[in-house]
């Protein structure tokens, strides 16, 4: 079924008013009828099942959605070269996301325009629709590594990893395995409140990076022997820790 | 250090006669001069650390190399649209791939031209030697679903798995956990001669596809709970069988 993303201030009581592009898309593009069924979106978790009812829609139900994962959790990335960025968002997005830090890293070359926020966000909640999530991903403004870093580390209950390729760190299926032996016949979502794992730019972190890292209580963790491109490594990162939530 | 790839003829005893293009590359680009060292991986498992002398390189070892999966992996994807094969192709090289066979699926839309497959192995060849990897995957000609499927069920010692969304499938995290758990106290690797893993188009399997890949001992299994565009589904679906090999 064709899915829209709304803002919750366009539900009236039991009706939808839609914008004259959803009109658009639902009318013209996807040519739906009166009574013919969408679901209409908030991005924030929440799902309705609807029918068309001229320039509106008519609630019929809540649905419950089972594609969120149990555990909220943070990327924080060192923005790639080229639009790979774009990438990570839509990848990541997929693979159930919370929200995406970019972060410029002492070897980060660019800094982004206003208008690729725009466009991420514009992607998340494309990717978030295709993937049938409840939530689309929140975004932020690119900000420096320490602030990201020092930013996440007032809060106990997050469990925070820093990605790098070189130096013998302990796999990160192997860490989040431990951590759910810790929690004996439990789920991970259901005892950890968040979590945060960090990825660097093509040429890794600088050893100042990873040393800041380490005192803001980030673990660095290795996601294999090879050597991952900044676009690959958040993708690899996400798909590991889903699975350890979901298998 | 710099990395180049030969071919096995171009050794001669302990000299390795190099191209013109490998010339220019090694001389004028990286600006190498007599004596300063580079590998020479022949992309079928071999590191030599060599030293330029004159037109040649001189073998100095023969390198133990680490990043080689204990398994050797088998792709089976099926053609995405536009260029997203390109992606497919670099990611799961880099991810540790042995070989990948683009198949024609009953949703696939595309027929690659014969350009497509030199395009993907040059790929491959980069990616192989920018992720540190011994050996270049093999990347076979598209074939159909179906000769694919059936030409994998031969070999006893193979494990298969095909990736669906739809349907209550178990994860392939916990298959292969599970698969770990049967060979106590050895690793994966050791055990199983191969992975043949297969990956849908846009819109998934049909029924039929999933009949006839069960019938070849293919066991469907999930990557979790959202669904996966066709270039996101291998890329995560060889993060996960890593991690289960190297975790």
């Amino acid at each position: 079924m064709q899915r829209i993303t709304i803002q919750i201030s366009q539900i009236q009581e039991t009706k939808i008013l839609l914008t004259p592009q959803q009109q658009h898309y639902l009318l013209r593009v996807l040519r739906l009828q009166d009574g013919d069924k969408f679901i209409a979106m908030d991005g924030m978790g929440k799902w309705w099942l609807t029918h068309l009812k001229g320039e509106t829609g008519e609630i019929l139900e809540l649905l419950e959605v089972k594609t969120e994962l149990p555990v909220s959790i943070t990327l924080m990335v060192a923005l790639p070269k080229g639009n790979g960025f774009d990438d990570v968002v839509r990848c990541c997005t997929e693979l159930g996301v919370t929200c995406i830090v970019p972060v410029l890293s002492d070897r980060t070359l660019i800094n982004p325009s206003p208008q690729k926020l725009e466009r991420w966000r514009r992607i998340a909640a494309e990717a978030a629709e295709q993937s049938e999530r409840a939530f689309v991903p929140t975004i932020l403004e690119p900000v420096a590594f320490s602030t990201a870093v020092n930013a996440s580390a007032a809060n106990q209950r997050y469990k925070r990893y820093i990605c790098e390729a070189r130096g013998n760190y302990p796999h990160l299926t192997k860490v989040l395995n431990n951590l759910s032996g810790e929690i004996v016949g439990e789920n991970i979502g259901e005892n950890i409140g968040e979590i945060v794992i960090a990825t660097g730019p093509e040429g890794g972190w600088t050893d100042k990076e990873i040393e800041m890292a380490i005192k803001a209580k980030f673990q660095p963790v290795s996601l294999g022997c090879r050597i991952l491109r900044a676009v690959t490594a958040p993708i690899v990162a996400l798909s590991l820790i889903t699975a350890a939530c979901e298998a």
